[in-house]
């Protein structure tokens, strides 16, 4: 399937159409790197409207109900979102910072390795080649873009492959957690309902992403694919170590700052044109409350990073606490409420997580 | 194993030891109908102190950390539940009845047929025979409690068993949807909260009765395997056909409220003396905002008993739905405020669900 589908794009492939998604996936870009623009056609429509003031979505029109199904019916207004988003301050998203959790325990390297081999693979994917880019575009830029440099279709395409793999973490640790607090007849202690939050955040971010652009089908199908393969991953590694995975986690967040973090820079650099005066869509405007005149591309991004922070925070500290008896901290009433404390919103960043003692 | 552990409480039980194990918990416990009460023993250790004013919980100190791990720690005080629960009035819990929605589709009557016959096999399993116990209690009490009378042991095992079943469907139609919106790159329409809440309330429901009995090996056992069983089952069915699962959890719920109806009824005709006195349980007096003066096992069970019509009102309406277009109408506003629509409370309660056209 997978190397018909590349057939017609006219790329080089290698013929072994395994069943491993991901690693295919990889064989596919890298001979894409050569410059076949083409194949991202297929890959993903991306359709900007850069100067309609008024125009919130990018979808093509043919295809948007397909992706945002009417809510507003015959009796019904609108259906609210699961959980409402905590507000952030400009202030606040600015505060945000690339960081990096030293390694202390060996659970710890497993989980560090696990997301330097994932993003090895998804860069090669997606021709994420941003320092080689960069310095090429000092010299020649028409070359540089021609060759390596991320462009708008390209960082869409990693944003939206990226969000709809983000979301099942949260919801394969909710589901474990409740099961086994009923088979085990023990409470969870109040981790659950974080875990889905994240993942709902998750899914609002992949949705949010969507409304602005297309994936064609074989984005599509590498989606399908790998949620399949990534799904079975987590559930069985959640059940080894969940320790483990929330480090893993808080690891690929580390990842998601900084790639969103780019993406800002390239904004403010002027690499990004279709960006700098897009705006953020409804969905969006409701979903992070943004304050009017704070509605751009380059806000929304600075709300999806400040989420990202928040992920790598909140799963770095549950890497660090007792999996079956410690309460959630971020569900906590604290007694000391003079000290600084786990919080839903960007009150008291810790970018590497909190540590058992200073909270338990 | 399991016929290892039945031969231990020395019970007659035929000796295949299946996988299903389903099947084998019914065999038991219809060789045990005899009068075997010794094997409840190893089932189900349940120590009601009906007298002690202060006692909210009935556990045995010896174990009950096990089933809740303490909440406060050093420096936290407590941990928030993740749904808070809507208020419910007297009236309104006095005004839920027995009820039963005539099928109409093919998709109904297999939904209805699986239902009829879990019941079966667990009113055999928990030694469930009402109509022949109430019979016998009038000629011969002595004899009818010897034979099959429900007692506060035998409906706290049936208790437990199905509110630890009960809090999966709710999770698997959740996570089904949720990786279901991303990888098809679909919105959800507000769906997958009020499945995950579900399964969180009926999870309140197991750890409240958890809390006032203890179960034994066996029974702990019986969990384990069910859930296994069950979950999968579920998983699949769901796939197959969302429709089909709503109903069936709609006609599951229609048995809820019959059985709590009927420990009710059980109490007030003071057939279940243990129970007369028993106060609810610290957890549910939280949970549910329990009014002073209303913390009965009466009162929990009107609680619960709510709860379960909730879900079968939810149940049906969902199953009344297109699932993949239409919007949550629990969590829709609706454009005429002033017709009765669905809510998350018992305002307008609708025992057989809302038919699509009076809601979407
Ligand atoms: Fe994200
Ligand atoms: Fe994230
Ligand atoms: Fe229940
Ligand atoms: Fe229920």
């Amino acid at each position: 399937m997978i190397s018909t589908r590349v057939a017609t794009s006219g790329s080089v492939v290698s013929k072994r159409a395994s069943a491993q998604l991901l690693k295919s996936f990889s064989g596919l870009t890298s001979a894409n790197t050569v410059g076949l623009r083409s194949s991202f056609v297929l890959v993903h429509q991306y359709q900007p409207i850069a100067s309609g003031r008024r125009n919130f979505s990018n979808s093509s029109n043919v295809n948007i109900k397909e992706f945002f199904p009417k809510r507003d019916t015959e009796k019904v207004r609108r259906t609210e979102a699961a959980w409402p988003h905590p507000v952030y301050t400009p202030e606040q998203m600015n505060s945000v910072v690339v960081a990096h959790r030293e390694t202390k325990t060996m659970s710890d390297k497993v989980a560090l390795i696990a997301v330097k081999v994932l993003r090895y693979g998804l860069d090669l994917a997606t021709g994420y080649k941003h320092d080689k880019a960069v310095a090429l575009n000092k010299k020649d830029p028409a070359a540089a873009t021609q060759k390596y440099a991320m462009n708008e279709q390209k960082y869409m395409i990693r944003n939206v492959f990226l969000e709809s793999v983000a979301g099942v973490p949260g919801m394969v640790a909710g589901m474990i957690r409740h099961l086994h607090s009923m088979r085990r007849m023990k409470r969870d202690n109040g981790w659950i309902e974080t875990l889905l939050e994240e993942s709902f955040n998750e899914r609002m971010h992949l949705l949010t992403f969507l409304k602005m652009s297309e994936p064609g089908p074989f984005m599509r199908l590498m989606v399908l694919g790998a949620q399949g393969v990534w799904f079975n991953a987590l559930f069985f590694a959640y059940l080894v170590s969940p320790r483990t995975v929330h480090r893993f986690v808080g690891y690929l967040e580390e990842e998601a700052v900084i790639t969103y973090t780019r993406q800002i820079a390239d904004i403010d650099a002027g690499r990004l044109p279709k960006w700098e005066n897009l705006e953020a869509p409804e969905i969006a405007i409701d979903y992070w409350k943004m304050p009017e005149g704070h509605r751009s591309m380059r806000d929304l991004l600075l709300y999806i990073r400040a989420d990202e922070s928040k992920h790598r925070e909140v799963n770095h500290t549950l890497g660090n606490l007792k999996q079956k008896e410690d309460p959630n901290p971020y569900k906590s009433e604290y007694k000391d409420l003079t000290k600084p404390h786990p919080t839903k919103g960007l009150e008291h960043l810790r970018p590497v997580g909190w540590e058992r003692e200073e909270i338990i």
